[in-house]
């Protein structure tokens, strides 16, 4: 006899469906955001160790942005290398090391590929939410019903998702029990602005939403032991690739899995449900790459949604989610076809050195080359007009025409120097810094405190948009100029676009980089833009850095080298809350910031 | 009326008296060992800002040997410069600034300088001992009594030191009320086996044991002030040295204190009662040197007191307490006349250039190149004779001189070859390692796992000694031979000086860092000592490493080159459980390590 009928009623700004790595690393993202949210999953505890473990250097530099990194590497396993051990051609019997490999270049990213299991993954990420004390995962919950008012989408203050909640006792499981034996009938109804379903290869999500999983079933078998070896082989303590006469076997410190190929043709509907991780998409354990793509899309979208739902940002920038994403998705099945192609069949013509071959795409695999746009936030690469360089307007069109939904045409970005238009930017100011990728990271100098930082120090996932100041060499007098020029269009757009009674910099943050000597520049001469004062806090002092190698001594080449900057003229860069790079140009266009960002977020002031 | 009177009485092993900031760092090395240590404060709780703040290089290395070192640098201010201003010649009524002094070379250390208040860094060694779970400070108690029974010093198992404390009610506090008004009339008798005295500089154990503080007291006056600066001065975030026609001022981030400059006569009484910080010297400000001295001699000696209370060292390693840390003082004390001079004066002939006068003593102030030695736990310097290479014994006399106590003649260092002498060091072997000095750390890779680590992080503080075996190059079958009869001959001593059911590492352990590629070396193939065997938990992988400059990609210089050691020869280190150099031999003297540690263990075979 079913317990008694309890319901309730409620409504929520964010329905996260499902706590594991991808659901929590949107929790983490709304913990920054002044909303209400909820996160729920039907199991009763997290996974104890769990099915996923390889780490990559990208999801390391996201776990840096809410200050976690230290915490993973301390306790991860490093993959550093991976050996290729193939027959010896002189008694194919017997397997031989052909070759060391590393993982991956050493200057691919501050960090490396580590092997955490996803139990102590998502315990960091547990931890986390509680020290911001936000959102917590609400267990034993599950969802049974999902109805769409799509009349109400476009209604920035409507709920559109209404979900029926059902809550299970500790002894069951909503996949292994019929409905109408739950012992628990209590049940609760939610109202939801947006809906987010990270809820695993099986989505109900997805599945009330009818979208497919395309793709194929492969008819490659991985069999997958946990061991703990006794064995004088002597790479035991590394990832290994072993190909014989009988059989390959690879070899890693953590367990792994295997399902089917496949991807979903959308991430999303009507801009109010979306999905993400194993959800959309699924493939071989081969590369380790099941929770860096799952966290690195609730990554992508976390920042958006708090930002429309805090009113920072109109809803027109959800649609990049499924633009972005989706493409990253397709080429890790392709990718993940060729990689499971060569562990169980040996080396190929294409794949006979096993550094190349892993070379060639662990750029990919890392994450750090991940590259979005364009679209309405991210620019296309060109030239602007006569007004800002006396070129004439020269829109790469090939770039442009970049698979990813919302992107303004080319055209249209070219179009005109007027005050409304989308600026395009000019790549070959900053010759490493790429358009689209996440901006990478190099030491500098605290202007005040003689204090060197990496760059990504001050990028941490707080929800802000920067414009970084590559001022240049402020001893010359035009540069100055030009500094103090930006100043004055920068403080109206930041002023414009700050929350009512936030500081200036609340919603764009403002950080110069000069590079001249620290002796030449008094912090105090620079508009307050680059160092705003506050009333009861006063100068702001951790706004403006040097690359200033002196001081920081014994360095090979100074940040704006590495950045491919211009230490005379310097540039300006435009970097969303997420580090990924929306615009690089001249200072000498002080307004193309105020182009750029009335596109992308909502003005504060009449 | 006085409350009845209450008596306990209990034994303890070591009984710590004030919880600043040595007498943590002393429980903090007290909690490595399976001991009974108290610590008790006369205070109701910590100080909650305190009156000192710089932390140097050296501590930060100790508390990196403890696992704390990031949380330390988290919370601080870094002290990168120094800035010099000084009258303007053109116009003496101004004051300019004349030089940016960087505050210690590059290369000195791992770590900056940086300061945190007093307060913190209590906190954080607190919150260390509350993790370990040993050792938790006793507040609202105070020693009244103190009777030692002398002639009981000498037997291992004794409690020479009987004190009576008094509990406190937590609104009187020992120094302002008198001793017949205390309302709580609870006291306890305490005898100890060991006690040491970090009860600042009024200390009642240094009163007891009628040691004099001697010294003068200096006719240069500080004024310390706590300040909001609201100020265009462009280096107020810098720690800044003035001085104008009208006097000087030092700036730092943090506050200061200032009392005379002493150094008491001597540290330790009987070898059973010790004197720590700033009970035994005192000094000015101006170095920002008081936690560090204060903890560094906690540091020294807390895994004495350790090694001799759990058995694994005789008590005659204890005399060099007094014999190491006494000159440091008297050192500082010199070192301190010098610079206050200088604050208060102005530049003299000595110090006109600032960067090259600080620099000139940034090595002593940083604790980096505190030396200890020759004595009983330093080896000194000089060339073995015939039975290991050739040369004849060549003791150096002057090095053997140092003022240090209890250290052994150079005639008995070098009278012999016999099995049971007291080894020499050749320091010709490794040039860039220093004995008596801390180990330097380098990055090198795991043999196993290809993982670059810093050899300081294979060094942490758990009470053990280790043996470094450079091992050179292993590609070479004389070399591979050399290694392998000193692995028959370090497995003998680490099983000697094993605890009974003890891993044959867990007094003495054995890292093996050889300089040639790691694809000509199997660990394996090494004697057992070198990756010692467990049943429970297989080999040990992380205990050999190589200079492998290859994997680590784009290193400027392998380890080998930094310690000034032959790639192809090698040699052989001992370091102490705190990090600092016994002993530098070469590996064909396989006898030499079993030398030294019968001097310095206490066997546990029969």
């Amino acid at each position: 006899m079913p317990a008694p009928t309890v319901h309730m009623a409620s409504h929520v700004d964010l329905l996260i469906i499902g706590a594991g790595p991808a659901g929590l690393m949107l929790a983490a993202w709304a913990s920054q955001y002044n909303i209400h949210t909820r996160i729920i999953d039907e199991k009763s505890a997290r996974v104890q160790t769990g099915q996923a473990d390889g780490l990559h250097s990208r999801t390391l530099e996201i776990f840096d942005s809410f200050g976690l990194a230290e915490t993973f590497l301390k306790d991860a396993f490093h993959v550093n290398e991976i050996c290729s051990w193939n027959p010896d051609p002189q008694n194919p019997k017997n397997v031989i090391r052909t070759q060391r490999a590393r993982s991956q270049p050493s200057n691919l990213s501050r960090y490396p590929q580590v092997s955490l299991n996803q139990g102590l993954t998502e315990q960091i990420l547990l931890d986390y939410l509680a020290t911001k004390g936000k959102v917590s995962v609400e267990r034993n919950l599950t969802p049974e019903t999902l109805h769409i008012d799509e009349h109400l989408c476009d209604d920035n203050e409507a709920y559109p998702s209404v979900l029926t909640l059902r809550r299970l006792a500790d002894n069951e499981r909503a996949k292994n029990i019929r409905p109408d034996s739950y012992q628990s009938a209590e049940t609760e109804t939610v109202r939801a602005k947006y809906v987010v379903g990270c809820d695993g290869a099986h989505s109900w999500l997805r599945q009330q939403l009818q979208i497919p999983l395309e793709g194929e079933h492969t008819n490659k078998h991985f069999g997958v032991m946990d061991i703990i070896p006794l064995t004088d082989f002597p790479d035991i303590r590394e990832s290994c690739v072993i190909q014989s006469n009988c059989g390959s076997v690879m070899t890693i410190p953590r367990e792994g899995r295997f399902i089917g190929q496949r991807v979903a043709p959308r991430f999303s509907h009507c801009d109010r449900i979306f999905l993400a991780g194993d959800a959309v998409h699924t493939h071989s354990p081969t590369m380790g790459q099941g929770m860096n793509v799952s966290m690195q899309d609730a990554y992508n979208l976390g920042w958006k949604l708090g930002s429309v739902l805090t009113g920072m940002s109109s809803r027109s920038i959800l649609a990049s989610y499924n633009a972005e994403r989706r493409p990253i998705a397709q080429a890790l099945i392709k990718l993940d076809t060729k990689m499971s192609n060569f562990y169980s069949d040996g080396p190929s013509e294409e794949s006979q050195d096993y550094q190349t071959f892993r070379d060639s795409f662990s750029w990919f695999l890392s994450g750090v080359s991940v590259s979005y746009g364009p679209n309405m936030l991210v620019t296309s690469a060109g030239r602007e007009g006569a007004a800002t360089n006396g070129h004439l307007a020269n829109g790469d069109a090939s770039h442009a025409e970049h698979a990813s939904g919302q992107h303004l045409s080319s055209n249209e970005a070219n179009a005109s120097t007027a005050s409304n238009s989308y600026p395009v930017s000019d790549p070959t100011l900053a010759k490493e810094i790429r358009v689209g990728q996440r901006m990478p990271s190099e030491k500098i100098v605290c202007q005040a405190e003689a204090n060197p930082v990496l760059l990504s120090n001050l990028l941490p996932s707080n929800g802000k948009w920067r414009v970084l100041v590559f001022a240049g060499d402020l001893a010359a007098a035009s540069q100055r100029q030009a500094v103090q020029n930006l100043g004055h269009a920068l403080a109206k757009t930041c002023q414009q676009y700050a929350g009512p009674g936030q500081g200036l910099h609340s919603t764009i943050e403002v950080l110069t980089i000069h590079a001249g000597s620290r002796d030449d520049v008094t912090m105090l001469d620079l508009h307050n833009v680059y160092h705003p004062w506050d009333d009861a806090l006063g100068w702001d002092y951790w706004k403006v850095y040097s690359d200033d190698a002196d001081t920081l001594g014994g360095r090979c080449a100074p940040a704006y080298a590495q950045y491919g900057v211009d230490a005379e003229r310097g540039c300006l860069v435009i970097v969303r809350p997420d580090q990924h790079v929306s615009y690089i140009g001249p200072l000498e266009a002080p307004e193309a910031p105020a182009r750029f960002f009335a596109h992308v977020l909502v003005s504060r002031t009449r």
